[in-house]
């Protein structure tokens, strides 16, 4: 059966001096108004990690209570950063079965009361562990994909910065239009550079901030103005390092390609788009996966200024994660209040798009590895039949998680991409030098290079020595030194 | 879309070794090779708070990963501890709607390696957090339901102990016989009575364990053996002090009605059950909220007999929750691969029901307020047209959550049930009485009483004062020398 929205609503995104129930409340009782509904057959609540951000378990029944609906059922879906889209998509279901009439999504993160090294080690968790145990971090990850973009395209880094700036004046430029966004204020490229580094070449303001917020949307079997068009969903391997491609993610290829077959549009169908920019990068990289541009060509799109606001396919319109903030659990279905603020006419004067009929929201989860990418238009929007699209996608290149107990010893191999993180977790020496090194044998791992003095003495493409230390393989450039090292400490033959 | 299980599985349930992903592995790969699928379009993982038991995020996608399932959708779904119903719902949902085909639902929990002392707080989070604060755990709960019960329906503590001691002995009977159980081994009265108290009057062998272990099922749009006849989920408030009613859940309650009503099927065509048994009243609780039998007559049904392996009515007869283990989040799929077992023939010549066409599973979540009755059934079964059933249901009489902004303050009221807890969470004092107190104007608080002696001098149905000391309520007996007390320590008159 068809599925409608009839309803959204969000809280203004930011710090916030309300509980996450609170601010939940708000959000769904926004929706609810919205929808001219007191009750719904169900809730689905999307919190990405309250055990630890809020110390709550059973929330999903504690949300249910709070907004006077007790008695209904009530189930919280999680799929990490993407948890937002994610609980989306299981409302979906619920109401397309013919079960369920009216069903409300509601999701939120409250994230800002706590310290901040807290929060990025509970955010790191969703990092494979095999790599959590260097001590990588989001950031640092986002930051050898941006290392290894720049290199796969030929782009200087001076030219990388100047790029990922301009995602980030853009975003600010439209959140500063956006009474919802956490960051209302227009960026300046020296403001960009003045921002700290984070994991080098990241800086501050690659990064979506730290957030609280909610966001809530109903879902419906009764014909509305919006309609949801298709949801695609897919994962990839957990840990990156297994990942045939650093520049791309498979998750959201296959999510995409989903999604455009059950709507049987094409990507040149889409008018705009909400792309999680969680870092400016990932930003590039979601408009060339979904089909806009071609894989290394979504930068000069951006330079050309077609995701603009006014350009031919506007991103971000909200403000993205960027600028309007990142509740983690909220942001993917915040995407999709923008979506339906956009496509009703509602987004007020100055940011709303001119051609609004269907917009396609693409949200991360984890490192890229739980995406989801979902279509709403209007209802009334003329269908054209399209030819089918394909994305470049080679899953199978991936190494299997199963495969992949490592037999790597020591030896020479490739630094593929590495990053320098200026603030590792607790326990970690900073700064900390990481990067993913390919074996001879073909096999991607990541190690940690602990006689690190500055960034650009690294090189990507270079051959470095492939250590174990205390179980975690450590990489060393290949100087002289380090060989004359290495040949003095050999074990000697063992005999037969 | 009528929905079908083509497949189920489960790891022996108890203490392991392995970690909580081969676990899951394990029983996915036995519900696939059950279906003889090597892929599915979409996984639901069921785990209660693999956030802080294990410590990592984005559980759903790890999972497809090992699983080798790497691309296909993962959503993780959570209920609390009926999180293995929750997410067999949820995927229940996804195929109904027609979107997808085939689909895994998998379950697990990991406990055991931790301190029992953790384990219990990360268990509390589920209670609601204005009871947490006290001290209340769920073993403190579920005793002041079983001693509130004793006195509703007339019964001295020593006949609820006998009764509850019947539960234990005959859910480890069942177990001994179930390859899967955590504890295999008969107990009798005498074991239950040597057994610590936990919480009185509710001793060790009332609660179920810790355990380790994963469940699966396969669910699909072709037609087998096996089909889903209905599924009812309901919620209630989060604090139990809310309840109108404290000796029935009417999460349950509105549960079994949508089960019944989407099946067409009255308590009477139900040939067994799997009925959550975290404590051993929750079971006779349980059979009284499904409407096999009369509030306040589960007991005498089971003394009858009724319950057991070959009685008129089975209940857990793969030995409960009690004997086969209580991973959280598995539980609620594991009753389902009970009932799979049970309606092929497969149980095993000892287990094995003589009627087995229909079975029923009820879940707990939290302490009672995310509740799922799910109904399976032979696709051969015969139907027969059945008058409506309708529970004693009042959720109106609840206190709503947003009116419970307490106004009370000191003075005399009613001692509804008490419990004194002996193995209270870490900063609170070992023994703790906690109880639930009725004020004059009908709220119902909890309170501690830190003038503890003995419970066998505090009476359920006796007035006691009601003080404020440190943001928390506390109770005093109603004694001479606190009257005189209080008289002494009065606050003089305010002047106008």
């Amino acid at each position: 059966m068809d599925v409608y929205i009839s309803g959204a609503g969000m809280t203004k995104f930011g710090r916030s001096s309300h509980s996450l129930e609170e601010m939940m409340a708000e959000a769904a009782s926004l929706a609810l108004k919205d929808a001219r509904l007191e009750r719904v057959d169900a809730i689905y609540i999307g919190v990405m990690n309250v055990e630890e951000f809020v110390g709550d378990s059973n929330f999903a029944a504690i949300l249910a209570d709070t907004l006077g609906l007790t008695g209904v059922p009530s189930t919280r879906v999680e799929t990490a950063s993407s948890t937002g889209a994610g609980a989306f998509e299981t409302a979906f279901y619920a109401v397309a079965s013919g079960h369920m009439k009216n069903v409300l999504v509601l999701a939120g993160e409250k994230m800002t009361h706590l310290p901040t090294a807290k929060t990025t080690r509970i955010l790191s968790e969703v990092i494979d562990r095999s790599e959590r145990r260097y001590g990588a971090t989001m950031p640092a990850l986002a930051a050898m994909i941006a290392q290894k973009y720049a290199r796969q395209y030929n782009l200087p880094l001076s030219k990388l910065g100047d790029i990922l700036a301009q995602v980030a004046i853009k975003n600010h430029s439209n959140g500063s239009l956006n009474p919802y966004a956490q960051f209302r204020k227009i960026i300046t490229k020296e403001d960009y550079l003045k921002s700290q580094m984070v994991s080098y070449p990241l800086r501050l303001y690659d990064c979506a901030p730290i957030t609280d917020g909610a966001s809530a949307i109903v879902l419906t079997l009764q014909r509305t103005p919006i309609k949801v068009s298709a949801i695609g969903h897919a994962t990839d391997t957990s840990a990156v390092s297994h990942r045939a491609s650093l520049t791309s993610f498979n998750s959201t290829k296959e999510a995409a390609l989903k999604a455009y077959t059950m709507a049987q549009v094409n990507p040149s169908d889409i008018q705009f788009g909400e792309v999680h920019d969680a870092f400016t990068l990932f930003e590039i990289i979601g408009t060339e996966d979904l089909g806009f541009f071609s894989p290394g060509e979504g930068w000069k799109a951006l330079e050309e200024g077609k995701t603009q606001l006014k350009g031919s396919l506007p991103i971000n319109p909200s403000g993205g994660l960027k600028s309007r903030g990142h509740p983690v659990g909220a942001s993917g279905l915040a995407q999709l209040v923008e979506i339906v603020l956009q496509l009703r006419g509602e987004a007020g004067k100055k940011r709303q798009l001119e051609r609004a009929e269907i917009g396609l929201a693409q949200s991360i989860g984890g490192l890229g590895n739980n995406n989801l990418v979902t279509l709403l238009e209007r209802s009334d929007r003329k269908r054209v039949m399209r030819e089918g699209w394909s994305p470049d996608y080679h899953p199978e290149m991936n190494t299997s998680r199963k495969a992949s107990i490592s037999s790597v010893k020591e030896g020479v191999g490739l630094l593929e991409t590495f990053t320098t993180l200026y603030a590792p977790p607790e326990g970690f020496r900073s700064p900390l030098t990481l990067g993913f090194v390919k074996t001879k044998g073909g096999e991607m791992v990541m190690a940690c290079n602990p006689d690190y003095r500055s960034p650009k003495e690294l090189k990507m493409g270079k051959n470095v020595y492939l250590n174990t230390q205390e179980g975690l393989y450590v990489f060393e450039r290949f100087t002289l030194w380090n060989r004359l090292k290495r040949w003095i400490k050999r074990p000697p033959k063992s005999q037969p």
